[in-house]
């Protein structure tokens, strides 16, 4: 058997998510039906993490097993020609040990959500952005992100339903952007794991910041709560994009 | 009658073009409806410029006149609300003069085309970029476009249904550049006026020698027999963005 280590890229409009549902169409469904049409067998696929409906990614992590011994340039071929119509696409593939684990052996993981920051409603860029009309202040939204950098309990940035043992995770770094002066803004994240919804519910919060319905310190009270229902706000999934994997 | 100049953002995916037509759905058409729902009138949209189906607009200008003396802010409101659902989007009104005509006052357009050069398949970015998998190399490119840049006989590069009278134009720029380091490539031209195909032909030739399939000279070679024949390539429409108009 060959280990297969993918970076992939999908737009998450069309999906109920990275994985596999019975009902809907996943990312990783149709990921591992590329590898049976090109393989001729039923493979599993192992995602570094799941995400939500409508969340997208640019470098999604995922590894596979197979019995044939193909050049990686083969690989990114030939799962890209039966990706074809979903809007999936594998960047590299690459060949590693038999206990490499895409989920496991993660050691930093990086997202950024996506504003818009116009009057104007959206055209190219629905369901890509969270549209926000009023003018952010960026520097604020920084200021409280501040606040939740390092090792925190977490749970009012948590979703109900998480599956995660422990609220308590490390934010490596959280960095507000206005992208030269245009009205876009990003929120860079990085950390080991996290949690479910936790940086929609980050960037919904410092959304209040940035409105100036909440002052910065406001998100350290919040945070300090460790109590769901002191969140400002949850950001819907539009604007959220998977970027990295380090291991 | 009041007359106001609109700048317009739009996604030309959905569109047969910008110019109204009687069976198929034009930018300028869903434009003059939401002006008709909100003021009750039929009213002519004037813009700066036709676009052809599948190209985009990120600041096309136009001009209406209209019996009621509205704030801008109120006709951007209202506009834009009645442009639902279709990807088009009106990103400014300013209040002009009787006499201001958004195509003859133009004195100069700029469009960029944006072209996603890597070997995976397209995502987020379908019918928003050209998609070339092989490496092209940008020096040589730029090194093509300058043989193109002032006061030219474009036959080469004129669309045969071009309804310019005369096929010299004067090129004021045309810049190529690798966005840092990454797979993007973006087209910069700017003239006072562009012929029918004109940026989409030169795109498609110039990525002849990116490809090193044409020597930059060639480019002149080919500007010089004032021959559509000649022409290396037409690029899509996918690429193209109406960037900009100046007065």
């Amino acid at each position: 058997m060959q280990r297969f280590k993918i970076i992939i890229e999908y737009d998450g409009r069309p999906f109920v998510g990275w994985q596999r549902q019975k009902e809907h169409l996943s990312v990783q469904q149709v990921i591992e039906e590329a590898i049976e049409k090109f393989t001729g067998v039923k493979t599993t696929l192992y995602g570094s993490g799941r995400t939500d409906a409508g969340v997208h990614g640019l470098g999604q992590v995922a590894h596979f097993s197979i019995e044939k011994d193909i050049e990686t340039d083969g690989v990114v071929g030939a799962l890209n020609f039966h990706l074809k119509p979903y809007p999936v696409a594998i960047l590299m593939a690459e060949k590693v040990q038999d206990d490499f684990h895409a989920r496991f052996d993660a050691v930093q993981r990086h997202y950024t959500y996506k504003i818009l920051n116009r009057r104007p409603r959206l055209t190219f860029q629905k369901g890509l952005v969270w549209h926000v009309p009023k003018r952010l202040d960026v520097d604020a939204m920084q200021a409280g992100a501040n606040h939740l950098i390092g090792m925190h309990d977490f749970t009012t940035f948590r979703h109900v339903h998480c599956q995660s043992d422990s609220p308590v995770k490390t934010l490596d770094y959280l960095k507000v952007e206005r992208l030269n002066g245009s009205d876009e803004i990003h929120i860079h994240a990085g950390a080991r794991s996290f949690l479910h919804h936790q940086i929609r519910s980050i960037t919904g919060t410092l959304s209040m910041v940035g409105h100036g319905q909440w002052a910065p310190e406001d998100v350290k009270i919040a945070l300090q709560a460790c109590d769901r229902s002191r969140l400002g706000l949850n950001a819907p999934p539009d604007g959220l994009y998977f970027r990295k994997v380090d291991y």
